[in-house]
């Protein structure tokens, strides 16, 4: 690879600014020089023009060239809102959306969310996802032919079909906002202890229980997670695992009918949540690809800045 | 009816004692004298036993002979313990069941709950339920033959099957708890407005979207209430009556594929609830006959207490 070319590479600021965090990346090519993490856009204290400003202070005298964001920074209640595109979608479609202004001198651009019609016949949005999303495509050039299944699973879980490189629908499932609701407020869940993560006795008794009783379950199932610890012995530190167990399987059951059964799935995430999907997934026979999410969003920055990725590099 | 009986009945005080409020009263016969409230098992501020007679002292003078208490006052948290009885149930194994004792000379009795084993093969408990539904066929006598289908709709909606008169089995969907969640506490919800009652077009909506994706779609469905804000103009005051709409197609739906298509559904609840029943219940083209929570309660004491009911006094 020719070292000197990568030296050459334009240094620019990457970020990814969801609801709950910032976290911003200082870049040149495909190096991080530096990270910063801030308040999310649900969280900001002042502007979010005056908020970036002063977290990326520090790295003005190495004059990044400019700005790239993804995520809820794009949305209404975000810095500039940068109106969704309509999948299918690929970085291209992405590329001519974005958001693009001024701050301060440095140029910023937003990539911009995508809606859908999602598989249910309902309106479905995402963002931050499109770019995790073509990061892993970035990571993984085989997945840029043919048609994959792909799963986001956290607050709003997003499973995804890329065809040949495109977005082509989603589907979303705040599971994981349902699972946090019911494990802090719920009466199902008092006098519960342990996370879903922990208790892999209780997330699997819930996954057997969500098959067993079939796909139409879930609101008739979640009281058992009280129910069990009353009278058929469920220790309280497998409650929340049992909980997650229903949440998930019911989340993948579902998807099987939405998208049809696939032979593999492509999970995009935290570590600990891509594990949970992909035990569901198992217990389905279906395969599982996991990829780190904060690594996919970085690639996915880098691809939709057009700069050289390793491929593209290679034909330079 | 002889006068003279009912004014020899004895003085009663019956009780309704739940996690969130105790409604007391003071009966002679079917006459209610007097009626009282006082604080749920869950927010007491005081022992059960020197809230009860506190609440009860100004009743002291009339002399009642018993008192009669039924819902979460018997459970481990509530005052003493009245250990479920196990399905199938009628009247007698309830009085055979309940936990007698005294409070300052009275004699007290606490009506047992029940479990079940329920359809879907999971553990299965109610307490206050039992005699709301015993109230029930004590006022409608036609009731206690054959086979009926009972719903319960609240925090823990209820479903019960009763043959000749005996609780069969049951099944708990927690709706009214699901609901309260999304709607005080989640981002679905955000920026909506309106209530469930008087969205009756959000509600509308919302049981068609839950009757066109199918019974396996509920977590899928959920992130409509958002969706439809942003992209579908669904008016924000719509958008609980929406959440609504799915949760409880989703729970009739459930029941349905549980107990067998009935062609009525016996509902007892607040009136504002069993409408909103009434209506997913017509959709699928089933009929409810809606009975008031609080007078079924009363009349199911009554009936427990082994007073003569206006029809065994007709046989007196």
């Amino acid at each position: 690879m020719p070292n000197g070319a990568m030296m050459d590479a334009p240094i620019r600021i990457f970020g990814d600014w969801g609801t709950s965090r910032l976290r911003l990346y200082l870049r040149q090519g495909k190096s991080v020089l530096d990270g910063r993490d801030g308040p999310g856009v649900g969280a900001l204290t002042a502007s979010p023009e005056a908020t970036f400003l002063e977290l990326i202070k520090p790295w003005r005298e190495a004059r990044p060239e400019s700005a790239l964001l993804c995520g809820m920074v794009g949305s209404r209640n975000g810095w500039v809102e940068a109106p969704y595109a309509s999948c299918p979608a690929g970085p291209d479609e992405l590329r001519a959306r974005m958001v693009r202004f001024e701050a301060d001198g440095l140029p910023v651009a937003i990539v911009p969310g995508l809606s859908c019609v999602n598989p249910l016949g309902g309106p479905d949005v995402l963002r931050g996802e499109e770019t995790q999303i073509f990061g892993a495509l970035a990571q993984h050039p085989d997945l840029k032919a043919g048609r994959h299944l792909l799963a986001l699973p956290g607050t709003h879980t997003k499973w995804a079909v890329v065809e040949d490189g495109r977005l082509v629908t989603f589907l979303t499932a705040p599971v994981g906002e349902l699972f946090a609701l019911l494990r802090d407020h719920s009466t199902l869940a008092k006098a519960a202890a342990g996370d879903a993560q922990a208790s892999a006795a209780g997330f699997a008794l819930g996954l057997k229980r969500q098959a067993e009783a079939g796909p139409a379950s879930l609101p008739h199932l979640l009281f058992e997670t009280r129910s069990r610890q009353l009278l058929d012995g469920l220790p309280a530190a497998d409650a929340m695992g049992f909980l997650s167990g229903l949440l998930i399987g019911a989340d993948v059951a579902g998807a099987a009918a939405w998208f049809g059964d696939a032979a593999k799935v492509v999970l995009i995430g935290d570590p600990a949540l891509t594990d949970l999907y992909a035990k569901a997934l198992a217990a389905r026979g279906v395969a599982a690809l996991p990829l780190d999410g904060e690594a996919a969003v970085l690639a996915g920055l880098l691809a939709l800045s057009r700069e050289p990725t390793g491929e593209i590099h290679a034909l330079a």
